[in-house]
């Protein structure tokens, strides 16, 4: 099956060997998106998804301030679970305590690092400071791998950041920092500048935490990659609060299938990673969001339904930009009422095209479907609220006008 | 109001200067999205949001092959607004003539650039070349503007694209080459070296056209207009098919507040602009969609709601990137039953924090909501599937547990 994509214009070279690790903050983080909340039970569910996927760690809440995420924690760590299990904590020693009392491998120690909320709280800097390195100091005393995560570091005065970063790293006590953009305002080259700067500064691994509020989230985290930010936080499919955080499956995708990098994911599993968040989160992705959305092998147009036949069980991506086996998807479906999945043969729905029957020069066989409204390929299974609107054809078996 | 984004972390200094002009593909290409369906006074009431956006140029369909398409180029020629009209055409005389006869200004001119697809549709390069040939002196003969489109571009071997393009370029009858990456597979590091690459070797304009297969949309289309592609082409809120177009939103937000370029849109309207295409297309944005999602000016943790409420109505941009006046959303809502616009004073939901009521040293006041499952903000407009497995709470007037 072919995997990277077909063509020479994405430079590979800056990628080539780069290693990298998902941290997956869908149980911490991505919770955080409006309206979700997630029971017990489907927090295991999901980690059990992201163990499938290959994840390298999973955050999994906040001991201290939630008795439920205590147990997801604490049944995570006991699983012995190929994955790392991390959780996020102030920087309150009880706190921290809590989450190796819960048998946590590494703690994510927040603490907001821009004057405006740091101050808006009555705290100075050197209050920050001070209770980040008595933070750390007792994160190391209970063996945690620890992350120094200053908030909204991407909007900080750098003086002041290096400031808090250096006072606390030079402890000794930090084993890696996190790049945080928490309102999602970096650009890629912003993010991959940023990550290279503290690499250099501070000698500590970074992590890329990063928001979508642009759309520019995955952009920037591979900005990241390339910059040297090994450790990288996801969640699936991008949910988080606001406009998300940045989607892993995206990340992976790119990674591994435009830039050859090897994430260590199995990519296969992450469609149903987020048909598993979707059921446990009660929503569902739009359809048409990028690697996990349903509609991403559905097309209307451009194609002729009979061109599509020819090429679809042979080479899928001459009209498709991978294989859906790479990301794990069902095969297209019959785009009918009796829908179901297989290969012989997938009839697309078409609307225009630029395909010509004969070669030029003999006359051209205009398209069918000239001055007709498009024709729609209604999923059966998704109620339409104005039917009637819509012309819906069905001509031997196609639902196209081609 | 702050609208450019408080951080020297994004280098602005080689955008600074750049013209911009949004090519909205909205009416055609994204019409393509799975289960959309325009009628014609649909697609008027969409070219009204997009002209009150102030974009520059709508691509209102392909006149040759739909008599509704025909129908809209025309009114929207007739209205004299202050954007220019463009039609999609086949390298078909008779359909290129067909713009012209509806009034466009410009032709946008497909043609298929790949082997595997020009092969499979029987033609070889040669003829391909030849109908363009031709095809480019129609539409000069018309007085059409005209934009060279050829299709798959960024994966078609760099030999056959300069090929195909020098030769119909050659003729002094194209104005602009568009870098259509119909499959979404460029990277930004891609798209800017082969916008860069394009520009310099057929000195032509160059148009980006980019989807968003892995999620690099937005920022392969910032990178290609760094490299020198003026013109973008985008959609509302980056609908199309498979996983879309580019976000016209996106891409202007992030121009505008990240890069600090003058796009001349106005990015005010462009909530409006989505709901417009929400009603038209009877279909919803997701609620996290950046820019144009109902659930961005939402919060559900991170800052207490004390905190927000002391920020929100002097600095809202504390805990949002930007205000929502700046992409003309409503102000953040009461999250209650009888929820309603306004500022004072707007509560927000609440999850967790890092906020301790007392400076270090004096003692933490713990989290209210230690132990808590976390306390769900139902939007009471949005129906659960289950709204009896979530704890809603309402606490005077605040819907969380700060």
């Amino acid at each position: 099956m072919e995997r990277l994509i077909k063509t020479c214009l994405n430079p590979t070279a800056e990628y080539r060997g780069l290693k990298m690790k998902i941290h997956d903050v869908t149980l911490r983080d991505g919770e955080q998106q409006a309206n979700f909340a997630f029971r017990r039970e489907d927090k295991l569910r999901i980690a059990e998804a992201l163990v499938e996927m290959g994840v390298h760690r999973i955050e999994a809440g906040m001991p201290a301030v939630s008795a439920e995420d205590a147990r997801v924690v604490k049944e995570l760590a006991a699983r012995k679970c190929p994955v790392e299990v991390f959780a996020l904590s102030r920087m309150v020693p009880d706190d921290i305590r809590a989450c190796a009392d819960c048998g946590a491998q590494g703690v994510i120690l927040e603490i907001p690092a821009t004057p405006y909320l740091y101050e808006a709280l009555g705290w100075s800097l050197d209050q920050i400071i001070e209770m980040s390195i008595r933070g750390v100091q007792v994160a190391k005393e209970c063996g945690l791998y620890t992350v120094l995560f200053p908030i909204d570091g991407s909007r900080c005065d750098p003086e002041i950041f290096d400031k808090l970063v250096s006072r606390v790293a030079g402890t000794g006590n930090v084993d890696a920092l996190a790049a945080v953009d928490t309102l999602g305002v970096l650009t890629p080259e912003g993010a991959g500048a940023w990550v290279r700067n503290l690499r250099e500064k501070h000698g500590l691994p970074i992590e890329a935490h990063f928001h979508n509020d642009f759309g520019l989230g995955t952009a920037n985290t591979l900005a990241a990659l390339k910059n040297g930010a090994e450790t990288l936080h996801v969640t699936i499919g991008g949910v988080g609060e606001r406009a998300g955080n940045v989607s892993c499956q995206e990340v992976v995708a790119a990674a591994e299938l435009l830039y050859d990098v090897q994430s260590g994911i199995d990519l296969s599993k992450s469609w149903q990673a987020a048909r598993t968040l979707e059921d446990a989160a009660q929503f569902e992705f739009p359809v048409n969001k990028p690697i996990v959305g349903k509609s991403l092998f559905r097309l209307e147009t451009g194609v002729a339904a009979s061109f599509a036949e020819k090429v679809i069980g042979t080479r899928p991506t001459v009209i498709f930009p991978f294989h859906w086996n790479v990301v794990g998807a069902p095969p297209p479906l019959r785009c009918r009422e009796e829908e179901r999945p297989g290969l012989a043969p997938p009839v697309l729905p078409v609307r225009r095209s630029f395909v010509h029957r004969r070669p030029p020069g003999k006359g051209f066989t205009r398209h069918q479907g000239v001055g007709q409204p498009k024709s729609t390929c209604a999923d059966p299974s998704r109620g339409s609220r104005d039917p009637g609107r819509r012309t819906v054809r069905s001509l031997n078996g196609t639902c196209g006008d081609g």
